[in-house]
C-alpha cells in the first residue's frame, strides 16, 4: 500500500478541525470541508475555526474548501459529520469520490430511523471503499492542542489500516490498530446514555462509589450489546469502550453528564432542554441504543432506565430504587 | 449455611469502621476489634473514631474491643488491616479462632517480602478457615453514609458466599458473587500504582485524553497479570478491578494520585515523601508489581515506568517520552 499524502477532512465542527491538526502535525497534505461558508473563509483567511473551536490557532497550512470533490480528491477521507448527517454525507459522496479511497468514519452514534451503525450507513452509500472507524478518549480541544491521545483505528484490510495509521499517527495522536469495525463504534455509540447516568447520580449526591459502580456496570452492559452485535470483548475493553467511557463519565463539562445533573437535582427535562442551544447526544441515543437491545435480546438495565427517565416519563426516584433493589446477582458480562 | 448473625471487624481505621457501619446496617451485631485503646475507647463511650473516621455519627450498636479472642468469636470475620499487616494478624488470630468461621480478606495489596496476595498469606496462617475477598470502588466515607456502593465478593465456597453476601447486603452496600479469588485481588493491588501514573499527567498537566488512555491500558496491565496469575478476565473488568481502578485514578484526594502529581509538577520524591504523615501505598507496591510481572513474564511498561520514577531516579521526561514514543500496536490484552 503506497503512503497516503492527501487528507480530506469532511465536516470542520470541533473533533473534524481537531483531526486535520493532527493529520497536518503528521506531515500530510489536508483539505478540509465546512458546511458553513464562514468556516471556509475563517479557516483559510485567519486560520481560525471560531465558531466550533475558537481561540486555536490552526496550522496555516489546512486549506478549507466548501467543494466536496475538492476534498473528495484524496488517498483517504475523514468523515467527521455528526452521526444523523452521516449517511447523507455519503451519498452526497458517492458521485465525486473514487472507490478505492479509504473512509474513515469519525463520527460516533447509532442512527435513529433504522438502528444502524455508522459503518452499515456507510456502506449502504459507498459500497466499494475500504472503511475504517476511529475512536477512543478524545476531548477535541485537547487534540488540536497537540496533547497525547490514544484512540482505536479499526480496519477490516490490515494493509488499509497500518497505511491509516502510518499517515495519521504521530507523536501526540496514537492510533492502536484493530480490525474490529463493530466493536471499536459500539463504545462511542453507547456511552452518552451512561454519561446522563452519572450525570443523575452527581446531581442526586449518590456519591463516588456509585459511580464507579455504574461505570462498571455500564461497561458490562456495552460488552453485552457489542458481542451480541458481533465485537470482540477486547474492543470494548480498549481505548473505544472503556476508555472513551471513563473520559465521558468523569467530566461535567460533558454536555450529557450536565443533562443528567440537572435531572437529578430535580428540574425538569423540558426545562432543562429547553434552555441549551444543542441537545445531548444520548437524549436521542438512548431511545435507539434500547430498542437495538430488545432487538438482540441483551439485558441493559442502565441504559433502560435512562430511557425510561427521558422518554417515558418515568419517576426519578422510583428508577433508582429499582436500579438500587434489584436482587444480588453473581458479577460478570 | 446457617445465617450470619455476630460478625467481627479486625481493623478500625476508616475501611473497617465504614463496614462495621454496613453490617451493622444490614441487621448484624458487630464487634469491632481495634489495636488503639483511644479508639476501642471513643467507639465504645462516644459511638465516634476520631482518629480515622472523623465526624461521623457510628451506630450505638457497634461495639469495640481490644481483645482478639473477643471479635473472633463471630460467625464471620472481616480483616481489614493494612496489607503489610494481615499476615501478622492472622497468626495471632489462628490460636483463639474456630477453623469454620468464614474470613473475608478487605486489604488490598501484595506482602512485599514474598509477593504473596492476601489470600495466600492468609491461608498460610490459617489453613482450615474458608476465605473470602471483598473488593471494589469504596471511599470508605461514603460507605460509612450509607450511599450506595457495589462490590466484589468473592469465595470458593458458593454456600459460604452467598451467607456472606445475604450478612453484609443491603440497600446500600451490594455485594456481587465470584468465585474468584485470585482475580478479585489484582486490581486492588496495582490501582495504586496506575494512580501514580495519573497524577504525573495530572500534574504534568497532560490532559483528560492521556488520563483516560493510561486508565485504559492500565486496566490492560492488570488483566495481563491477573491472567497471568490465574484470574478471570470477567472479575478484572469488574467492581474490583476496572471500578476500582476508576474510581482511585478520578480523584486527588487519591494520596497516590497527589503524590504523582507532585511529582509531576516536578518536586523530588524524597521532598514529597518527607512532608507527608502516610506514605501512598503505590511507592511500595510498584516494585513489588513489577517483581511479579517480571516473574510471570507479563508485559507492564505503565507500572515500570511508574517504579522506574520512585525507585531506581529515572528522569520523568525520559520516562514519558519512552512511553508516547513505543511503537504503533495492535489493541488488546
Amino acid at each position: 500500500m503506497r503512503g497516503m499524502q492527501r487528507i480530506g477532512v469532511i465536516g470542520a465542527g470541533a473533533w473534524g478541525t481537531a483531526l486535520a491538526m493532527a493529520a497536518g502535525r503528521a506531515g500530510r497534505e489536508v483539505v478540509l470541508w465546512a458546511r458553513e461558508p464562514e468556516v471556509v473563509e475563517g479557516v483559510n483567511a485567519s486560520h481560525e475555526n471560531r465558531p466550533f473551536l475558537p481561540g486555536v490557532a490552526l496550522d496555516p497550512a489546512i486549506r478549507a474548501t466548501g467543494d466536496l470533490e475538492e476534498a473528495a480528491a484524496a488517498d483517504a477521507l475523514l468523515l467527521v459529520t455528526p452521526a444523523q448527517h452521516l449517511r447523507a454525507a455519503c451519498r452526497a459522496l458517492a458521485p465525486v469520490l473514487d472507490g478505492t479511497v479509504p473512509v474513515v468514519i469519525c463520527a460516533k452514534g447509532i442512527e435513529l430511523d433504522t438502528g444502524c451503525l455508522m459503518t452499515d450507513a456507510a456502506q449502504a452509500e459507498l459500497p466499494d471503499n475500504p472503511l475504517a472507524v476511529l475512536s477512543g478518549p478524545t476531548f477535541a480541544a485537547e487534540v488540536a492542542a497537540g496533547l497525547p491521545t490514544a484512540v482505536t483505528l479499526a480496519c477490516a484490510d490490515a494493509a488499509v489500516g497500518r497505511a491509516l495509521v502510518d499517515a495519521l499517527g504521530g507523536r501526540s495522536l496514537r492510533p492502536y490498530l484493530s480490525d474490529d469495525l463493530v466493536g471499536a463504534q459500539v463504545g462511542g455509540a453507547v456511552k452518552n446514555v451512561l454519561a446522563i447516568a452519572c450525570g443523575v447520580v452527581e446531581g442526586r449526591r449518590l456519591g463516588d462509589n456509585a459511580r464507579a459502580a455504574l461505570i462498571t456496570r455500564g461497561l458490562a452492559e456495552i460488552a453485552r450489546l457489542g458481542l451480541a452485535l458481533g465485537a470482540r470483548a477486547e474492543t470494548l475493553m480498549g481505548l473505544s469502550g472503556l476508555g472513551d467511557l471513563t473520559l465521558t463519565c468523569s467530566s461535567l463539562q460533558s454536555r450529557n453528564m450536565s443533562l443528567g445533573a440537572a435531572l437529578g437535582q430535580g428540574r425538569r427535562l423540558a426545562e432543562v432542554l429547553g434552555e441549551r442551544r444543542s441537545v445531548a447526544e444520548g437524549v436521542y441515543t438512548a431511545r435507539a441504543v434500547v430498542e437495538l437491545a430488545v432487538q438482540r435480546g441483551v439485558d441493559m438495565p442502565i441504559c433502560q432506565a435512562v430511557d425510561a427517565i427521558l422518554n417515558h416519563g418515568a419517576d426519578l426516584d422510583s428508577v433508582i430504587e429499582a436500579l438500587l433493589t434489584r436482587p444480588f446477582r453473581a458479577e460478570g458480562v
